[in-house]
């Protein structure tokens, strides 16, 4: 049932959808036309309703993957492909304690959070205020902020935490951390490096060997997406062909 | 500190460790040597330990990953690149409940469980009571158990659950069960299947499609691995270059 | 030394450039400013011109590559990529008999009529007259039309031509051609078909099968493109990730 | 009609087949059989033979491909998928004058003298005399030694040519041979360079750039194969992921 305060998405097609609050006494506006929202209150999730131009809605409940791909069409700096992956290969789950750099506009941060509720904690390292605000921000209407400890500090003058489950880096000079690392981590714990460019990569890889790291990999995430029609199926023209290469490893 | 019960990892090189359980009067042979567990129990994780031919290994706590590694090695059913964007399309996290099919060796199940824990719970499904089997062993291995319902039934013939969060298949027809998936889905629920073929893809996005499936993606995740070396950095020769299509959709 | 009726490539920069026929007494104007062409003529390739508005033009000798790629942007049918694997595959070197269809407008058509002279030829099957024109003429500009012989005329009619040693189709139902194809090729002859989708792929090698051709091989060449600068090298972001699959057989 | 001297294909199945000279008073010895020369001589191509061992073989021609293919299986230097898109991006054609560093075992320098002939020229870099012989023997074979000049060189010493249409470089520092390729070129001639790792890649793009080379690009081709069978269409789930990449430029 819809309930004062649900996060619920208006659904008319593939290309017009509306992400918002259920609030009482409100009106919602969109190019399809005007709905009053206390229409829908105390219905039932997949109900239908008309906007004032005639059009049907439907109601679903907004999840956690909707803010995602909101923030994510705003920001572009990571994306779904590469969150999955990373996150597998920093084992990261309920209880997990993970270190991040940098927050950005908090949408790693945010999935990985959701990932360690209840018990365990994001700390997420950040030198830019205003960057700062906008993932807290972003992170609250997740209700997710009692995962993460928003850090403001140049994680290259070190790191405060320690016994860490998994360390994840997505910044300019990933091999300036390796060692402070190697450090913060638990031994077996996993680090996870995200760069756009080969040189960084190599630089990357170099100083982990140099701490000691074990099972190394330096990888790529690239999806295709297929056009399904029946006898006209193919591959879509245009790719996203590079986002960045993903590094991993393991303290030793 | 190593205690006894541990799940450890020996650690010689990347081609040779292996994994066990740290158990008290025990010895453990490897082609490196014996070594005598006793003589790791009380010492803190990274310590050394000498085997009776001289070699050092290392011990390190064993963590999830490393077991399901080992089950892909074994099964090599489902890939790491593959398990992470589908439980992500799927939106899996604590609490969700998802039904699965099949079962197979536990490989996806117990990713699943390990996310979901501790409030969510998976129901699996499989047809071959032999491959339950084995599955119920490598989940209670990992102490996932709790969060696992087995269910030795043919999906094709209805879906216990109703009000799921997601639905994941990796079975040979997934279009036929898609429209009994969307029932057993909440609303906004999401649906993702694997299959190898593009016949498959096309039957199962246009099962989707006729059941009212919205968001409806037909996708392919591709990993590439690098050689790193300074100066002689180069993609690597060989490639798996596929494993299966992920087709992800909601119930709308 | 630039002669009257050169073809002639005037290049200011990656992004503009201009194409055309170095004639007496004629002016050429660009954004970038007027240029009189007598002042050009008799000057060795390499030379330098400045335009009315004062910008330098270098003058370089206009070549094939440079026409097809004029010809590609504008009608986008085949690419280079695919192209040169294509007459690869089906052996097209000086002397070859080759049919070809559908004509379009004659990109693919003059690529191989420029390899297969000075003994070769090309018999190139199209349905569509204006699309026949174009081509004639793109040809006529090019200078091969006497190593081409245009046919009016539905493939799926039939073949004229016999102990052809290449048939190159890029048709919408090639599979309706193979049976007459292997007809008009000389044994151990090659076959290439090039599609955009998998149906059609799966229809065509089908009735290769058929018709007994052997080393038949269904393959994609995708091309990425990189943007190369020290410290800062990664592939372009975005890219054509699909045009078609290329199939190809002998007959045997 | 098969004629002594002829180069013949045996074809038994796609992975048995056998490619040898059609001469008088020979038998010819497989896996299948042996079979007697003389029985084929005078046989239209296409007709069968019967081995000792009762197996029916298919004679079919050999082409120039056929020998290719033959010598990349056992030096696997340079693929087809590379060599087709190689030769477009230089422009190689009939008539062409070309630069190649180095020859190694003459597969792509057979290839391009069968497209340049019969009034063009290669030029082929070599330091290693044993391998100037193997690809001397190859390019004799192939009846196409009229169009090449070995030379017995170290190119960074130097091109001794001028006015060439093309170079084409596949060899372990290119970026030493750039000024002087550029001296070697015609004004719009093109060069293209094939690295196996991207900091080759790196180092011949700068030197190009210093050089003035216009239209530099830095691309890779990549291969896939499907496996087509109704209901079952899939890539192949192995593949060659890299051989190389491939740089080309122009004279400006």
């Amino acid at each position: 049932m819809i309930k004062e305060g649900d996060d619920i998405l208006l659904y008319f097609s593939e290309r017009s959808s509306w992400l918002l609050k259920a609030e009482r006494g409100k009106s919602f506006h969109t190019h399809k036309g005007i709905i009053n929202l206390d229409d829908i209150l105390g219905k039932p999730y997949g109900s239908e309703v008309r906007t004032s131009l005639g059009d049907v809605l439907k109601v679903l409940p907004a999840d956690y993957l909707d803010y995602l791909e909101r923030m994510i069409r705003r920001t572009q700096v990571i994306y779904p492909k590469d969150m999955g992956y990373i996150c597998l290969m920093a084992n990261i789950h309920p209880g997990s304690k993970v270190v991040e750099c940098g927050t950005g506009s908090g949408v790693l941060t945010a999935y990985i959070a959701n990932l360690v509720r209840p018990d365990g904690r994001v700390f997420t390292y950040e030198v830019r205020k205003e960057f700062q605000e906008i993932a807290r921000k972003n992170i609250e209407k997740l209700g997710l902020e009692k995962y993460v400890e928003f850090k403001l500090k140049d994680i290259t003058q070190g790191i405060d935490e320690r016994n860490m489950d998994a360390i994840i880096l997505d910044m300019a000079t990933p091999w300036l951390v390796i060692e402070e690392a190697k450090n913060a981590l638990r031994v077996g714990g996993r680090l996870v490096s995200f760069s756009p460019t080969i040189n960084q990569v190599e630089k990357t890889v170099e100083a982990m060997r140099t701490s000691g790291f074990i099972n190394i990999r330096a990888e790529e995430i690239i999806l295709r997406r297929y056009k399904v029609k029946s006898n006209e199926t193919r591959p879509e023209t245009l790719m996203i062909a590079h986002t960045g290469y993903i590094v991993s490893g393991r303290r030793g």
